[in-house]
C-alpha cells in the first residue's frame, strides 16, 4: 500500500493536534509526518502512533518530499506558505478562511461536494467554517429531496473554536468566579464564564460579523448554489468542545419531519438524536471527540408552509475542522 | 398616598425573592407586606425594606385584606388559590403558566398592551413567560412602524428561570468537574455545565417544546394579532442569569437598522447596545439585575426584502417576571 509524506502546520495548536489524532485513528497510510510550526513552538513534542515527533520550524524549504500539506496555523501563515507547498509538489488543504472564496480553489466538505475536488488549479483545497461544515452534511439530504430556498441560522460556539488560550481563559474564568478573585478577560474582549457574546471574529459595517458570512457564503459555494438566501447569527457560549447550531430551513418542495428523520438516518455520518420525549436530542456532552453530525429536534416549521427546523451539534475540531480535512485527504489519495 | 397590603405567593422562590427585591426598588406604595409560602417554606424569613418577615403558610384565608397577589409559586398553586384570591378581593398578578392563555385574563406586558388589564373579568392578569416578555418589548416599536409578518426565534436561557435549585445544581457541577469528580444532573436530565440543552420544559407531538409554542402563543396574544407567524428553538445554557434571544423579523413594510435603532433608542425600558466594532452589544453579564431590555446586532437581514436580525438580552428574573409584575402592579393601582 502506497504510503504518503504528511506534514501538518500548526502542529501545536487544538486543530493541528485533533488532525495528528484524526490520522492515526483513521488508519491514513502515513510514511512520514512532518509536524510544523512557527520558530516558537519549534522544538515542542508532539504524539503520533505512539511516539514523539519534534515539531520543526515552517520554513520555505519544509516540504520537500512532502504529498500532502494540512494548514491549520491562521491566515498569514497559510497565504504566505500554502502556494510555497504546493509549488513544491504538496497538495495543500488548508483549514484557514484565506482560500476558501478563491474561485480557483474548491471547499469541499465531501458529504456534500467531493467532486470538486479534482479541480485544483492552485494545488491548495479549502477546508470550510466548522459552523458551515457540520451544517452542510446535515442540510445535503434535505436539498436534494426539496431544494432550500433560504436559512436562519443561530449558533452557540464553543470556545476551542478559538484555540487553546480560548479553553484555558474560559477554565481560568470560571475558577475565579468560584474563588470570588476578580475576571481578566484576554483572548476574548468580555468574560465568557457564565455569559454569552454575540461576536465571533470581526465586525462589518453591514452589522454581520465574518464569520456569520462565512457561513452565508461558503454554504453557497459548497452547494454550488447562489440562490439559496442565508442570514446567521453567531454566539460565542461558556462551552469548551462542540458547536451547536438551530437551523430553520425553508424548503422549495413540502418535506415532512418524518422524511428528513428517515432521510438524515441514512446519511453518512450523520446520527439523528431525536426523540425530545425521551430526553434525546443532540447536546455538546454526547458530541465531544466525534467525527459524525448529531441531528434533532426534528420538526416542520408551524410558521410557513414548507419549513423545517433542526438542532445540529457536531465537534468544531473534528467535522468542523480535522476530521473533514482527512476526509479530503482520503478522497486526494484515491486519485494520486 | 394610598398604601396597600400585597401578597407575594411563593415568596421564597427566585421569583418570589426577586418580587420583593423590585417592590422595595420601586417604592410600590406597600402598607402591609404578606410573604407566603407552602408549608415546607412556612416560618422562614424574608427580607422587605430592611426588615425581617416571617413567612406564612398559604391558605385559603390568606388573602383577607390583600388588594394585590402576587403568585410565582407554581401552576398547581395558581390554579387553586389564584381565584381564592380574586374572590377576596385581590387583584391577582400571576406569573405561572396557567391562566396566560385563558381568554378571560388579559396577558399583559406594559410597554405594549397596558390598556389590556382593564378588563379582568376574573380578577386574575397574567404575567408573560420570561423569553416572551423581553422580546415583545423590544418588538413593540418595530411592530408599530412596520407591522410584523413572522419571527424566527432561537434562546440561551438562564438557569435562574428553573429555579433556585438549577442555579445550585450548575455551580454544584461545575465545582466536580473542575475537581475531576462525577457530575450527577438531578435538575435537568443532563449535565448542564459546559453543555446546551435544547429543552426547555415538556415536549409535545409536535416536536415543539411548550416553552417554545409559549413564545408562539403569548406573542400573539399580547399583540393582539393572531397573523404573526412565530417558529422558536429555546435552549438551556449554562449562564445563571438572563435570557439571550436571536430574533429574526420578518416586517410587513420595509424598515431600515437605522430606524429600529432609533425607534429602540427611545422605547420605554429599553437599551440599545450596538457598537458591535467597539464590542458593544448585550450580554447577560451587563443585563442580570437591570430592569431593562438589552438590543443590539440590529442589522437588515440580507437573505429576505423585509427582515430585520436582533439579538436581545434581559434578567429573566426582572422583566421575565417580578419587574413586569410589579409594574403590572402599578398600572393597576393607577384606578383603584
Amino acid at each position: 500500500m502506497q504510503k504518503y509524506n504528511v506534514a501538518v502546520v500548526g502542529a501545536t495548536g487544538v486543530v493541528g493536534q485533533e488532525m495528528l489524532k484524526v490520522l492515526e485513528e483513521r488508519k491514513f497510510p502515513v510514511n512520514k509526518i512532518i509536524p510544523l510550526a512557527s520558530s516558537r513552538s519549534a522544538g515542542a513534542r508532539v504524539e503520533f502512533q505512539g511516539r514523539e515527533i519534534v515539531v520543526q520550524e515552517l520554513k520555505a524549504g519544509s516540504f520537500q518530499d512532502v504529498q500532502l500539506a494540512l494548514f491549520s496555523a491562521g491566515s498569514a501563515v497559510s497565504e504566505k506558505f500554502a502556494p510555497v507547498a504546493a509549488q513544491a509538489g504538496a497538495v495543500v488543504i488548508d483549514n484557514t478562511a484565506f482560500y476558501r472564496m478563491d474561485p480557483q480553489v474548491p471547499l469541499v466538505v465531501p458529504e456534500v461536494n467531493a467532486g470538486a475536488l479534482k479541480n485544483r488549479p492552485k494545488g491548495i483545497i479549502a477546508n470550510p467554517n466548522c459552523s458551515t461544515a457540520q451544517m452542510v452534511v446535515a442540510l445535503k439530504p434535505i436539498y436534494a429531496a426539496a431544494g432550500i430556498r433560504r436559512l436562519v441560522i443561530s449558533t452557540y460556539q464553543a470556545v476551542s473554536g478559538t484555540g487553546k488560550e480560548a479553553i484555558d481563559e474560559l477554565q481560568q474564568e470560571v475558577l475565579d468566579i468560584l474563588q470570588m478573585k476578580p475576571v481578566k478577560p484576554a483572548v476574548y474582549p468580555h468574560q465568557i464564564a457564565f455569559n454569552i457574546l454575540p461576536h465571533i471574529d470581526d465586525f462589518l459595517d453591514s452589522g454581520y460579523s465574518k464569520e456569520e458570512m462565512k457561513m452565508v457564503n461558503e454554504t453557497k459555494k459548497i452547494f454550488g448554489d447562489d440562490s439559496i438566501r442565508v442570514t446567521a447569527t453567531t454566539c460565542r457560549v461558556p462551552v469548551f468542545y462542540c458547536h451547536s447550531e438551530c437551523v430553520n430551513i425553508e424548503t422549495r418542495e413540502k418535506i415532512t419531519a418524518a422524511e428528513v428523520r428517515a432521510l438524515l438516518a441514512k446519511a453518512e455520518n450523520v446520527i439523528v438524536q431525536d426523540e425530545p420525549q425521551k430526553n434525546i436530542y443532540p447536546m455538546p456532552l454526547l458530541a465531544a471527540g466525534r467525527n459524525e453530525t448529531f441531528v434533532g429536534r426534528i420538526r416542520e416549521d408551524i410558521s410557513i408552509d414548507n419549513g423545517i427546523e433542526l438542532f445540529i451539534v457536531s465537534d468544531n475540531l473534528r467535522k468542523g475542522a480535522a476530521f473533514n480535512a482527512v476526509q479530503i485527504a482520503e478522497e486526494v489519495i484515491k486519485d494520486f
